[in-house]
Parts: C-alpha cells; structure tokens; sequence
C-alpha cells in the first residue's frame, strides 16, 4: 500500500502548531489512526520516516512539532507541560477528524516526553494502542510552570530512582487505568530515564489488556546509533502491524 | 526449513517417560532448543503440532509425557509435583544433549500444570525463553504429596484469587529469579486459572529481559476452540521466532 503526505497546521490556544498527515492511498474507509509525539527538543521529524512505514500499512498518522520547538523554538524556556499537552488534544482532534479514520481505533506513540505526554492523553480521549518508548517522569507539581524548570528547580535525577506508586503521578495514574495494549520500549543503557522510571510504568500498566516490554540492547536514552533507531523501529512496527490486525483493511 | 522426528525413551527414577525429538533438517550446529511441557490430564500431543512448526524454523524441540499420564496413566492418582519436576529436569538434560544444541539458548513452554513446572525449572537449570500460557499455582505445602490431593485437602480455589507475594512461593520466586524473556498468555474466560494468577506472575516476572503478555479473547482454560488454539499457536511462534532470531541459522 502507498500513502500521501500533507502537511498541517493545528490551531492551539490562537497558535499554530506545525505536523504531517499521512494518509494511506487509496485511502481507507475505517483505518486506525495514530499520532506520533516527539521528545523534549525534537521535532516530528523523529517519528516521520515511521510514521510512512505505518501510513503504508494501512493507518493514518499524524506527526507533530510541540510548541516551544521548531516553529516556536524561541519558547522553549516557557513552554509548560500544559501548553504541550493541549498541543497533544489538539493533535488528537485533528486526527480523528481526518477522513477515514476510525474513531474508536487510536493510538498515541511517544518518547521520551512524549511518552509522558501520551501516557496523560490516554486519561483524557479513548486511545487503544499506547506506544511509550523510554517515557519521562516528572513531579506533578508545578504542571503549568515552564517545563524547562523541572530540570533546575527540583530534584529531578533523584526522582526518576524512586519508586513511585501510581496514586502519586498523574502519568502513572492515567497509565494504571488504560485498559488498553501497551508497548513499553527501555534503552538499556539509559542516563536520563533510567530503569526504575520504565519499571514505575511498567507496574503501573496493571490493568492493560496487553503488555509488550522490551529493552533495546545497548541502546542510549537518544537512540544515538542508527542500529538502535531501527530496532526500535521493528519493535513498533510490528507491534502496531499486530494491534492493528484486522483493521487496517487489505494490505 | 524441514525437520525430522524420533520418539525418545527418557530415563528418571527407574522409570521411562515418552517424548519425541525434532530436529531441523538440515541440523543445525547451534541451534536453540525448546522443551514443551504439558498441562494436568494432557500429553505431548497438546504441543506436537506447535513443535513441528517451531522445529521447521531452525529450533530443536522436545515434547513429552509428564508421569502420571498416558503410559503412566494408572499412577495418575499418586504422582507428585516432585516427580513431575523431575520429569522436566530429566527431559532438559535429554534435550541438551542432542545434536546440535546451543545450551545457552534453551527455552521452556508450558501450559496450566506445565506451566509452573516451567517456571520452577527456570530455578534450577539454564532457561533463555519462558513461554506460560494460563500457568497454574499452587501453595508450596504438601510439594511431596501427590498432586491430585492439592485439589480435594486445600482450599486451592480461595488461593488462586489471592495477591500471592513471589516470596511465598516457588514458582513465583523462580518468576522473580528470572532474567530472561517471558510469553504470559492468559485465556479471557480461565475459570480454572484466573487473571488473580496470572497477575501474581506478571508482576513476579518484575527482573525479565522482556515480557509479552498477551490475553485470549473469549478462550477458556483448556483452549477448546480451535480458533484459540490457533490464536495461540500463533503467539508462541511469533514471540520464539523474535527471541531467537539470529540464532537460528539459515531459515
């Protein structure tokens, strides 16, 4: 299957956010849409090339820069957890308004703190598939403080080697009541989200219909080598290919 | 990829339990090894057909007859969990020892009963992959008994919807124990099983390389439709042929 590109903007909060709609052609009358949430200080270019791959398999996908990059990089000190999240609704929206796209047959993939991101989401819309790849933890408090703060004004590093209950964080929270499946991808050797972080996710993912774990050998927070970038690229296609059976049509 | 078979006669106790061996054809000088082990009142032929598929992709593979089944069938009221285990460990050594095995990458499968065997075997001898579909549980008293008795003398229904802590009980400690990758697959409708059980070894399961986990849509215990035979058949040899890819040699 081939599919075609265009790129968007999304309107949030009187600004606009920059992202590519990739439709499968011909395009299908009830595909699964996906939408693709990139790092702290990436852009959607990071999810663009899989995002073809999955286009070509029959879903619509969606990938976007959030605000405080790109765009509007010159935010990046003021940018909060909020503003980005409303970008992530607003994505959401945008997605499920393309033509074709099955509402009740949604996923969110994120890394990093996008992962965060699409892990709150999921509290917030109907997602089915939730794609965490080296997902961010963060203290809830200060929600609407510059995000950028987070990593001046707290004790972040000794945070993310806690055990931190799902009660307490509202991605761990909204990650123990997602009923859905579950794709929870670890770089091995990871300085900034480091394993207890994955594994507080991971217990907190409780009550998911399906749970794939696995760790990229090796691999660093970034996936800084491109044999790490590929593995992970397998991992979720083939997660997504086997979410998604069924409904994606004729391939 | 094709294969060959033969029956093996296993020596354990001054007994002799049946199996058969499958080997790839042509066989392959370190090839993976996979030990099949069946559920309670079931025989080699519940995992025969998975085997062949499995051994057509470059794996040996051993299926056998626990005691107190089929040629033993008569000592089905006097067999013990001890005895069974042994059957296993007598059948991982049989497994090992043939041709063309890579001991270092063995994996075991097992199914309710032959589940927790499986996983009690990954406390006692080299175990890579550890695939439990609807693994049963039981309280560690009584382990010299015959296993028929833990079914009329305890309250085993009452205990498998318990939050059972892994240091409270073999199978659940070798779970915890356990490094390398692991197939949980629980059946929706298990009334023999339930998800209280299922949930105890995933969480157990917190120091594994990799864990899938996967749900059954509709299937019982016993798997007594063909369409969740399938659905599983299909789990297991996805899940084997992404564990040991790269170890298989030419496929």
């Amino acid at each position: 299957m081939s599919h075609t590109e265009e790129s968007v903007e999304i309107r949030v909060d009187e600004e606009l956010i920059d992202g590519t709609l990739l439709t499968p052609s011909p395009p299908a009358t009830a595909a699964p849409g996906v939408l693709f949430l990139h790092g702290w200080g990436g852009s959607q270019e990071q999810y663009l090339g899989r995002a073809r791959t999955i286009a070509a398999l029959g879903c619509v996908c969606l990938v976007i820069d959030l605000r405080g990059h790109v765009r509007s990089e010159r935010r990046r000190e003021v940018v909060s957890r909020e503003d980005n999240l409303c970008d992530c609704l607003a994505a959401y929206e945008r997605l499920i308004a393309a033509p074709g796209v099955q509402r009740s047959a949604v996923g969110v993939v994120g890394s990093s703190y996008g992962g965060y991101l699409a892990a709150i989401l999921t509290s917030l819309r109907p997602v089915s598939w939730l794609g965490l790849r080296a997902p961010a933890l963060y203290e809830d408090e200060g929600w609407d403080l510059p995000k950028r703060w987070l990593h001046h004004d707290t004790d972040l590093v000794a945070f993310r080697y806690r055990v931190v209950p799902p009660e307490e964080n509202v991605a761990l929270r909204a990650s123990a009541a997602f009923r859905g499946d579950v794709l929870l991808v670890e770089s091995e050797r990871d300085n900034v989200v480091p394993q207890a972080v994955i594994a507080n996710y991971r217990s907190a993912c409780r009550h998911a219909r399906s749970l794939t774990y696995r760790v990229l050998e090796g691999a660093d927070h970034g996936l800084s080598e491109e044999a790490w970038r590929s593995a992970y690229t397998t991992l979720l296609v083939n997660w997504l290919i086997e979410m998604t059976a069924g409904l994606r049509g004729p391939g």
